[in-house]
């Protein structure tokens, strides 16, 4: 990838740089989303957009051209030529002062950053992937827990701990030791036929996915926990399962090298639910 | 400020830009430092190309031109009409391949921003400055503890916790309890005449200046002590000293209302000791 492989809309107009002040460099400063667009549309466009606007809210950062992204986004879905993956990045803006301080003054910078999809391998979705327990414990911080914000370190170091080809994730802990999400998925356990996924009021990424899964879980009539989870509690799961925007819903098949069956019944009937939505992409 | 009052370089071109793939923005996939420059000189600039390598090391960002920006920086200090700050950005550069994993073919992007030292109240250093105790408590995570890296939201959302222009800092706690840092400095207590600083290895920065205020104290034969401390310990010491490498060294006047009083003897004989070294920039 680079940045002639990539279509790139920064504040509405093509080109493929921002300031050097941007507090989105500086500081990490600002919020993204990764969308998946198919069939010249973006999908569940609103509920990014909802958890975008959310974080926006807890950083006070002040964007008000809500209609106008939706818009861009749009516009940039539909003029994909196949599935694309759209990377939308709101920075708080070119810093107005010096230092961490943010004055209210800056004007909120918005990348919309257009990739084609990458070439995933099929069988994955539907045998499943083999994963691994990560060394990287992640901070614990309530104060950005849940939110899609820019400051990822952990997320690269953490990616960083493998580099076979054949191992596609990573759970991780937190630093009290709670079960959290993969480097860039969301996890659930199946339990006695019922779901499970980690509360994140204490650190992770409320993903888009994960909130599908949980309501169409509910919907299906199965129940649905947010919970805290262990180290034990990953070992007695029956099924584990790993969500994000682009992949949708990955089984996971080993874990450490631990064989856990191929999709059980419960992911299986949670795929087939979730099949059309992700195929003919709705808004929400 | 704007890019307009800022002397701007990047990877050693004059620029106001950066690409907008770049690793700093989207993950904080960097590292900086912020440099006094006095007389034309880069004050401690061996203190900071230190850390700045050893940050380097712990992220695996493979920058080698070390000579050239420590000329770059040189260079930089000597063009100052006057006192001036220098901030230094080494991100891994603009990524090579989707998503948070380091091909390792990233070609880090240095960027040296040159602004006026802004206009500080002498009186805070000899006087004393008021303190706050922060409410945000920072994560704890050692694979990041020590480095100053672009992952900075943390002291973002702290030093939004206040507007009051006479409060110049808040004090931060860990999510543990442990006493860390300022926002923007590091801290000291003056216990039994001797001085104890929070261990950073589980958050916070390893300021330069805080490196050398603990050899200068040594030097000068005082107790000096790098531990655990907690709201206890900073609620009993008998002096408490902010540090950084702009402000040199501020005595905490009042904390969150209490006074402490003026600076007290072990303050000030560190403050004499510094004098020199502060006014007349050494190199290390």
């Amino acid at each position: 990838v680079t940045c002639a492989e990539a279509t790139v809309l920064v504040n509405g107009r093509p080109g493929g740089v921002v300031e050097v002040l941007e507090r989105g460099l500086h500081f990490g400063d600002g919020l993204f989303e990764t969308i998946a667009c198919l069939k010249g549309r973006a999908r569940f466009l609103s509920l990014h957009l909802e958890r975008l606007q959310q974080g926006c809210g807890r950083l006070r950062i002040g964007f008000e051209g809500w209609g106008l992204l939706r818009t861009e986004v749009e516009a940039m879905a539909a003029g994909a030529a196949g599935p694309a993956i759209l990377k939308l990045l709101l920075s708080r803006g070119p810093a107005t002062a010096r230092g961490y301080a943010a004055r209210g003054d800056e004007v909120a910078t918005r990348i919309l950053l257009r990739q084609p999809w990458p070439a995933d391998d099929p069988a994955l979705g539907r045998e499943g992937i083999n994963a691994r327990i990560g060394t990287l414990r992640l901070g614990e911080n309530p104060a950005l827990a849940g939110m899609k914000h820019l400051n990822r370190l952990e997320q690269v170091l953490a990616r960083a701990e493998w580099q076979a080809q054949d191992i596609h994730e990573s759970l991780l802990f937190s630093s009290s030791g709670r079960l959290i999400s993969g480097t860039m998925t969301n996890v659930f356990l199946v339990r006695n036929g019922g779901l499970l996924t980690p509360r994140l009021d204490r650190c992770g990424v409320q993903g888009v996915m994960r909130r599908v899964i949980m309501r169409e879980a509910r919907e299906a009539g199965l129940s649905m926990r947010e919970t805290e989870l262990f180290a034990a509690d990953l070992a007695v799961a029956e099924e584990v399962f790993l969500t994000n925007a682009r992949v949708g819903l990955w089984p996971v098949r080993t874990l450490d090298g631990r064989q856990l069956g191929g999709p059980g019944p419960v992911t299986r009937r949670l795929q087939a639910r979730l099949g059309p939505l992700l195929e003919t992409p709705v808004d929400a």
